[in-house]
């Protein structure tokens, strides 16, 4: 039991209760031991009753608890970066949500305080974890296809955010493609060097007068020479759309999307196939408990994470050149950022 | 924490472990408070020591423990109705592995200590909880498809047992087509009335000495008029085959295999797709702790367990049948058992 | 021009104008010099100058007529032993629509007419001919799976057939099943020697006074030990279900069916697929002509026909053994019949 | 019979032969008078003779001919514009293979004379009358899926070309993509008004020297605001990858590569499905006859050909600008061209 790894999160929202959950009952090698939320609630308060763990509205008490060995911070975007700050000069070993910052500057800022402090940090790309993306990275990375020449990312979400998430998120490509740009990186293997971003509002246009779209598609060229695009969409009325695909010299690696079960159903009206997982909850289940039993796993044996602070930075600053792309209709060298 | 129920379980071998683990990570509403195994070694001590839980060489210390709601008995099939018998009149709610018994009689006689103490009783069919073979059964139950006509079920293992483990399992009838028999009956929702067996010894000839076979087709007859084909095999070299299809009056459904990611690589030499997962442990793995979920719902909010003592006589009736069938070389109605 | 084979074709039904067509537009080393039917309407005669062919009510005229080198037996089934026997007299090279007749001593004494006379005689077996069993049948006829274990045919027609119809056919196994009985000999090249049939009236009770079922489940023993099962439903409401599976030491072979096109049609409400193709004329579209191909082939080049006169004559021997099983409720050994 | 189209072919390279044998065997509807080659050989003699038509060395003849009605332009690029204008002023009518020329000003003479002369022009996008993609198309038509929000093509050839047909191809986009930017206008029903290509020499660089590429992404913006996206590359070692999807408001519809048989094959070392057919002799066989019979249907019933004169030209000048795009490292729009 002593060598469990002591773990606080900061942020009881969504994804910090998910994370909450996923530790209490699957990942054997780390303690909960407390959550601080600045507003908690009733319903927080009840919830973390039934999942028996301690939730107060103090962060720096987990920050400056000896006791505790490395931090979540699943609070809101504009508070990472502080955090790790924080935690980073409390020792502790950081577990942080994406994207660490919208302004590349202050992620300098934090990711040099964990260099100093010598701690781990991990950044949240959960679908690294997957088993599907993970499979077309293992076999790309392999070397069994030889060079990969293109990289193809789908990732459509199966309904729009609500207007005021987008007003904070930093719109699609921060919120959203960033994802698939750490894919990117992840699939191939290669840094991204230019994008060239076209996007629409074609869902809600609203978006319009908050500057952002809602469809969107992105090439990549990356330094190995090879071409990669990604498409986006705030909806997918059949359900979360996540496929890669990677083609290369000696053939091409793609997936499909995972689903329910594998029925196929056959009628007088056609042949009826499940729709894909609602969304990234039901998606990337699994990924979310791997991502943390790989990093207490980083902690435990003092191993590399998986997802590294410059992982994180890379993705913000692809986001930021794709933005600037759409806004002056040109294709932006990643070194102009 | 007290409306928790309180677990023992009977015998420490593969499958007692799998359910233990299982209670410990997944079932948040049970305790498991010990384990007796009657041959207890190093390797078993180290395993329940690392999971946490007391194990011993004594049954009846659990059977006689007041503060036990429930057994699993997961020991040797020969010891099955004895310890159903004994858990029943200590009033404990049980889970027993399949099959009950290879003897009908001695069955009878357990299902009615059950039925006298009044305590819960489901027999371990655990293909039933499968996500799969679960919506066959939703969709034929639905009645979306109409009355079905033709219920067809591929269950192949990826390897043939060991000779000894077929000298006591009762045979292929008994210790393996028997899930597809109850399969049949839980995907059609009707009781088989007459079976055919055709069997040969294809992998391996020494069965044939052992009076068993590793290839088999049966064909079944259903009170409600439709017909059923299950074929079985000892060996698929590809990983464990296990699919369901019911034929209906306005369509089809149909399942495929769970395969570890859906990954499609194209190559020079061909289109490869994952294969199954392997055996039952990976393919039956949420299954598996499914089961006692639904088994431990079943006790505290007193309901019908999913898979009841019925189902576990049939099951080997039919088996008996089956054998019978081959043995003779005739069709044989389930009456004539 | 010279060295084409002339054809005449006795009997312009459905399927005899399907040879017909086919024959002008497909079959470049053949020419089609005339169509016999014994009753000839003003639709019949406005089809035949359509197709630019010859059309009259007397098979004698084709038969006797020095020119033609080989006839297309399509005329309804009572017809075909005579006219094998007249056509082989004449020297002429036979293909004979399935099945050659319902009685195997007619069947004989056609084939030794054949024989005497050294004529060419195929039967028209049509599905060995379709891409997807073919390509089973090669694979387990490469060795590469090793030894078939298990044999599955899944055949499926969208639509009953009329009652008119049934009561001439010979019923579902004659008419039906031989199909798959010729299938399950092509598959395992193996015979098959014992079967047990289930069958019953599920789509429609009249049926029955006809001695006639509409769904069957046939078991089969083949001579080298392997097993095989067929299922039949005269009523898939989603279109012709055609499966073949062939399950063998070293893996399973296995073919879909054919769709019009290879769409995925994702809604809210579903993913769909395009469902088979309705019937045979859709499915066996190109496998009718390459049959056809194949007996012109056969005769110019002086080959074995593909499907021959014991290939015709044992489907009928085992499609009577499987009546036989259903009316007694008892296996039959095909050395019964 | 006097209602046939009776039809020339200029050019009996390998697409004027394929058009040839297709109207000999398949395209009932028309007759095919002579074919005119400035390079005859023996080679090219025997084929016309093994078929039964006329070749000669003089395309003039059949332009001049006044039993011919149509002529179908099989010849070189660069005589594509002259034949077309020869033959409009003879009154004939007009299919001709991509692209009607390299020169935007040239093909404008071309189809001013076709205007002019009232005579129909067709150009071969094959890919239009492939049941795959028409199924995209019809779907997105129907409007069934609302509004088209992102269309996706994907076209990889099996094996490069040599560098000699580079030479005079065009070049990637003109020779390769072509197809693609029509496909693309097809799907979506909407014109292209900006692109913006990547490219690179991955498979061979000698190419860089021919001022090419063989690996390429180009990213479309639509009139209707819809974003599109085609990627390509001169290799696909497991064959022709020939996909295309479009994402819309109410669902997504996708197409798979047809396949020599949907064979899947379960081994020990994995299971293998069939690769795509081989190339686009194979894949788009039918569309090819298809593309003839409409042209044809289009005369004798005075249609509009479905593709005509403004496709040819339009899926030259996105050639053009995504050419430019690549040279000069900015998206281009189409009304800078």
């Amino acid at each position: 039991m002593n060598d469990k790894i002591n773990v606080g999160i900061l942020g009881a929202g969504r994804i910090g209760k998910l994370h909450a959950e996923n530790i209490v009952n699957y990942v054997r090698e780390a303690n909960l031991i407390s959550i601080a939320d600045i507003y908690v609630d009733e319903e927080k308060e009840r919830w973390a009753k039934k999942i028996g763990v301690d939730l107060h509205n103090d962060p720096d008490k987990i920050i400056n608890d000896t006791n505790i060995d490395a931090v979540l911070i699943c609070s809101s975007t504009n508070t990472h970066a502080d955090l790790i700050i924080q935690s980073a000069r409390a020792g502790k070993h950081i577990f942080c949500e994406k994207p660490i910052d919208f302004n590349l500057e202050k992620i300098n800022e934090a990711l040099s305080e964990v260099d100093k402090a010598g701690v781990k940090l991990q950044v949240g790309f959960v679908r690294r974890f997957d088993h599907n993306h993970k499979k077309v990275r293992d076999v790309v990375a392999s070397g069994e296809l030889g060079r990969p020449h293109i990289v193809k990312i789908t990732s459509r979400d199966p309904e729009p955010p609500s207007l005021d998430y987008v007003k904070v998120s930093g719109g699609l490509f921060m919120d959203m493609m960033i994802h698939d740009f750490d894919m990117a990186r992840y699939l191939s293997g290669s840094e991204i060097i230019e994008v060239t971003a076209y996007g629409n509002s074609l869902i809600d246009e609203s978006l319009n007068e908050l500057d952002d779209v809602d469809t969107a598609v992105v090439v990549l060229k990356f330094s190995n020479g090879s071409l990669g695009v990604i498409d986006n969409s705030r909806k997918a009325v059949y359900g979360y759309d996540q496929r890669t695909e990677v083609h290369c010299e000696q053939g091409c690696v793609q997936v499909a999307n995972d689903v329910p079960n594998l029925s196929m159903i056959s009628k007088a009206d056609g042949v009826f196939l499940e729709k894909p997982l609602w969304f990234f909850l039901e998606r990337y289940n699994d990924a979310f408990v791997d991502e943390v039993k790989e990093f207490v796993d980083a902690i435990k044996n003092n191993k590399k994470t998986p997802v590294d602070g410059n992982d994180g930075f890379m993705s913000v600053k692809i986001a930021i050149a794709a933005k600037k792309s759409l806004d002056e209709g040109r294709s932006i060298k990643i070194s102009e950022i």
